[in-house]
C-alpha cells in the first residue's frame, strides 16, 4: 500500500467472520454490563460494588482485547508486519493492564469483606492463566521485538508462541465461565435452579463468552485466511535460506 | 507394514508426548475414583450414589476416551488409513456410549431427589457438547465411512471436522471444570475456601483435565508431526487431481 497501488482485497469470508467477532465481543461487554447493572447494583471502586469491576475488566481484557490481538494478522493482512506486530503486542499489553485491575479489585474486595484468596478452581485456573499470559507477552516481546534475536530463534520459537497463544486465549474464556459459575452459586444459589432472569442471563453470557471463542479460534485456524508473507518478506526468508541451508532460492515446495 | 518391512519409526518427541497423555489419563480417572471414593461415598447405579456415575463417566468418555480418539492418526501414523479411521469411529462411539450413562445417571439422580434438570451454565455446555459431538460422530461416518462421499466433498469436510472436533474436545474438558465447580460448591460451600483436602482434590483434578488437553492439542497441532500420507495414498490423490484439475501429478508444491 506504500507505493500507492491499491492493496489487495481481503478474503470476502473473512471480513464477514471478523465483523461477527466484533459484534459478538460488544454484546460480551453489553451482556456483562446489564448482568452487573441490572442485578448487581452496578460497578463502583472504593464500595461494596469494588468486586463487580473484576467480571468486566476480565471480559474486556481477558476475551476481548486479548481475541482482537490474535485476530490483527489477519484483519491487517497486507499492512507491513513491523506495524502489526507492535499493535499486536499493543493490544495485548492494554488486555495486561485491564486485567491487573480486574485481579486487584477482586483481592481488596475480599480483604475488605474478609474473603480468603485462592482457593477456588476458578481463582487457580485464572491467577495460571493471568501469570502465564504475562510470561508470554515478555517472551514474544523478548523474541520478536528485540533485533538481536536471530531468525533461527525467532522460527523456533514462532510455533510455540501461537500455540499458545492459542491456549491462553481459551483458558481465559473457561476461567471466566467458572467464575460465572462460582458467582451464580453464591449470590443466587437458591433460585438459580428456578430458571430466574439473572441466571438465563448470566448462562447466555457463558454462551456469548464460548460463541466468540469459536468465532476467534476459526479465523485464526483457516488455512486459507493465514497472512500472506509480502513480497519483501519473501526475499528476505529465501535469502537467509540460501546462507543458512545452501538451498536454492527458486526451490518449489517451500 | 504389510510387506514385511519394518515400519519408519515415529518421531521421538511424539512418542515421548503420547506417553505422556497416557499417563495423565489414567491419572485422570484415579483422581476421579479418588474423589468419588474417599469423600461422595463412591459409586453405585440404583441408589443415593448414582448421581456420582456422571462425573466418572463424563471424564472416561468425554475426555480420555475423546482425546485418544484424537491421538490415532498421530500414534498409527504408518497404518493404513482404513484401519486408523475405523479405530478413530469405534473410540469416539465408545466415549459416546458411555457419556450417554453418565447423563442417564444425572437425569435419574436429579428426577430421584426432586432437582430440576438443565438450569446450570454446565448443563448448558455439557449438553450442547454432546448433542454437538454425537452430530460431529453422525456427519463423519456419513463423509468418510459412506463409500459414495466424493473425494471432493470429504477434500471440503475435512479441515471443518478437524476444527470441530478439537473444539468438541476442548468443550468437553470446560464442562468437566464447569461440573467440578457446582459440585464443590454444591456440597462442601462452607468448607471449600479453608483450603479443605477435598476443594483441593477436585482443583488438582481440574488442573490435570486442563494439562490433558493441553498435551494432546499440542501433538494434535505440531506440523511435523501429522500423518504423513502413505505412498499409495499419495499416488491415489495424484491420480485423482489429474482427472479433475488437469494437474501434472508431478507438480512439486502440493
Amino acid at each position: 500500500a506504500m507505493d500507492g497501488a491499491p492493496p489487495p482485497p481481503s478474503p470476502t469470508g473473512l471480513s464477514v467472520y471478523v465483523a461477527i467477532s466484533q459484534l459478538l465481543g460488544l454484546t460480551l461487554l453489553a451482556t456483562t454490563g446489564a448482568w452487573l447493572g441490572r442485578y448487581r447494583g452496578g460497578v463502583a471502586w472504593h464500595s461494596p460494588l469494588q468486586f463487580n469491576a473484576h467480571p468486566l475488566c476480565m471480559v474486556l481484557g481477558m476475551v476481548f482485547l486479548q481475541g482482537d490481538a490474535l485476530l490483527v494478522y489477519r484483519v491487517f493482512r497486507h499492512e507491513a508486519k513491523r506495524s502489526t506486530k507492535a499493535l499486536h503486542a499493543l493490544l495485548h499489553g492494554l488486555a495486561l493492564v485491564i486485567a491487573l485491575v480486574g485481579i486487584i479489585a477482586v483481592f481488596e474486595s475480599h480483604r475488605t469483606k474478609g474473603i480468603p484468596d485462592m482457593y477456588s478452581l476458578h481463582s487457580w485456573c485464572g491467577m495460571a492463566t493471568f501469570v502465564l499470559y504475562l510470561l508470554q507477552w515478555f517472551l514474544g516481546c523478548g523474541f520478536f521485538m528485540f533485533p538481536g534475536a536471530s531468525f533461527l530463534l525467532r522460527g523456533w520459537y514462532k510455533p510455540q508462541h501461537i500455540f499458545f497463544g492459542i491456549t491462553l486465549f481459551i483458558l481465559s474464556i473457561t476461567s471466566c465461565l467458572l467464575g460465572i459459575t462460582e458467582m451464580l452459586l453464591f449470590k443466587i444459589s437458591d433460585s438459580y435452579s428456578h430458571f430466574v432472569p439473572e441466571g438465563i442471563l448470566a448462562n447466555t453470557l457463558g454462551v456469548l463468552l464460548v460463541t466468540f471463542g469459536l468465532v476467534v479460534g476459526y479465523v485464526l485456524t483457516r488455512e486459507e485466511w493465514k497472512r500472506p508473507p509480502l513480497a519483501e518478506e519473501l526475499a528476505l526468508s529465501m535469502d537467509f535460506k540460501t546462507l543458512t541451508e545452501g538451498e536454492s532460492p527458486s526451490g518449489g515446495s517451500q
